[in-house]
């Protein structure tokens, strides 16, 4: 199979590409990424990807020289060349080489394509369980490629028979590991986390919808103490859209989802892609 | 120049070593390292390192098919092909390539020698200053690639007009990114932070160090607060063993070098290696 990717400035063989073992990003974890979902030959969603990955890499000093115009010409390019049916782009910038293995001299980006499942057409019906794991990610307002405690998390996480993991901070909500969480309170009030998470491109879709369908929402602190009252919770990514959470820790939420707000807004989602 | 390491289980150049761009190590962070210093042919503490990076592997649950004696073995060859004077052996376990981007299955091995400078024959007599901050690094018994901060403080840290960074949490001493931190009081204890940081190897020798010759020593809580009052202060690390430290925020500390607990042990280090 013939897969490429950008790495060095070049289009080339993903098989052909690797990431100096000098380079920050292999000896110090320094780097950012974004994924974007495609959809086809159209990439979902990229200017608002784009807008996240700037500012992930201006915070975390990560200058490289290819403009936004020049990335998505290369998307563009791998998804023309690449010609998969449905597909992830992930775009990294590498710390790069440093003469001191210390200091951010000689960022660089790679782009990658990769086959991805197309999301179901309607939400599915079956629901995940989350475990609720307290820890903070570090700079979490960037989408950096630190997922050491997720990785790590993993052996844990299925000890508890769970699908994914709910990160709070001394009880106060944050997010998944690659996810936002949303909760529907018995009032029918969709709430979110506002605060020391990562802005999803999803999350923001769904703010947008609440606003445009008067779907009443609140974008405050979540604590952990208010998941045993939820009417119904979910989790969102570019990925999957919206999963369904039906049971947290020991707490079982039995959503109809016939009826559920998670459906409506799956439906909105898809139409705005 | 041709420089060897060691990657994809063979010797080869550096410059054709590079770590795939799907590698767990270069989409999520996820490795362990250790890094010992060479003195012409004899990998200083070798047991000791292997000892760590053997148990960071066992935390992280990276498993490498290399036996500690081939590991050694490689480190031998390495060293009489780059015949470097004086330099650093980096060992890293890379989370590999993973089906789904997130699950543990072909954790690798690479080994990287450079050249670095000779430590001083007797301890530096200029002093450097440090700035706390306070951060807690996670998973901090393991020797992860994780500097994401580390990194991302250097500008801070030049703005404070710093030389290293002191991490606490919420006033607990740590470390630094890349050393132990000691302290002597006025009463002529020396005392290291007991928990929450890497045990280094040059901190374990002056633990010995201690016990042999008889200084008066603590393991345990060290506190901002008692900075104040230091009688002198010093980092330690296997690439430098030991660099005063002279200011901390702004407490000025002026040891005297000719007499100081530091140099002592300064020669005591040299001797053991």
């Amino acid at each position: 199979m013939s897969e490429y990717c950008y790495a060095n400035k070049q289009i080339r063989l993903i098989s052909e590409a690797g990431v100096p073992v000098t380079d920050l990003l292999v000896q110090r974890g320094y780097g950012i990424f974004d994924f974007l979902r495609v959809a086809k030959d159209k990439p979902l969603f990229i200017e608002d990807h784009l807008d996240r990955f700037f500012h992930s890499a201006e915070v975390m000093r990560l200058t490289i020289p290819e403009t936004r115009e020049e990335i998505k010409q290369i998307v563009a390019t791998l998804i023309q060349k690449n010609n998969f049916d449905y597909s992830g782009i992930r775009m990294i910038i590498a710390g790069g080489d440093a003469a001191d293995g210390y200091t951010i001299e000689h960022p660089h980006l790679i782009v990658i394509q990769a086959p991805l499942a197309e999301p179901t057409e309607e939400l599915p019906t079956t629901g995940i369980k989350l475990a609720t794991y307290s820890y903070q990610r570090q700079l979490p307002a960037v989408k950096t490629t630190d997922y050491l405690m997720a990785i790590w998390l993993q052996a844990w996480m299925k000890e508890q028979g769970a699908d994914d993991i709910l990160y709070h901070n001394n009880g106060s909500i944050r997010e998944c590991p690659r996810s936002n969480f949303f909760l529907l309170t018995q009032e029918g009030v969709l709430v979110t986390a506002k605060e020391q998470m990562l802005n999803g491109i999803t999350r923001k879709n769904i703010i947008k919808i609440c606003e445009t369908h008067h779907i009443p929402f609140e974008v405050r602190e979540l604590t952990i103490e208010e998941l045993k009252n939820a009417k119904e919770a979910f989790i969102t990514s570019s990925t999957k859209r919206i999963i369904p959470v039906h049971q947290i820790d020991a707490i079982l939420l039995q959503p109809q989802y016939e009826d559920s707000i998670a459906r409506k807004i799956y439906d909105w989602l898809k139409k705005m892609e």
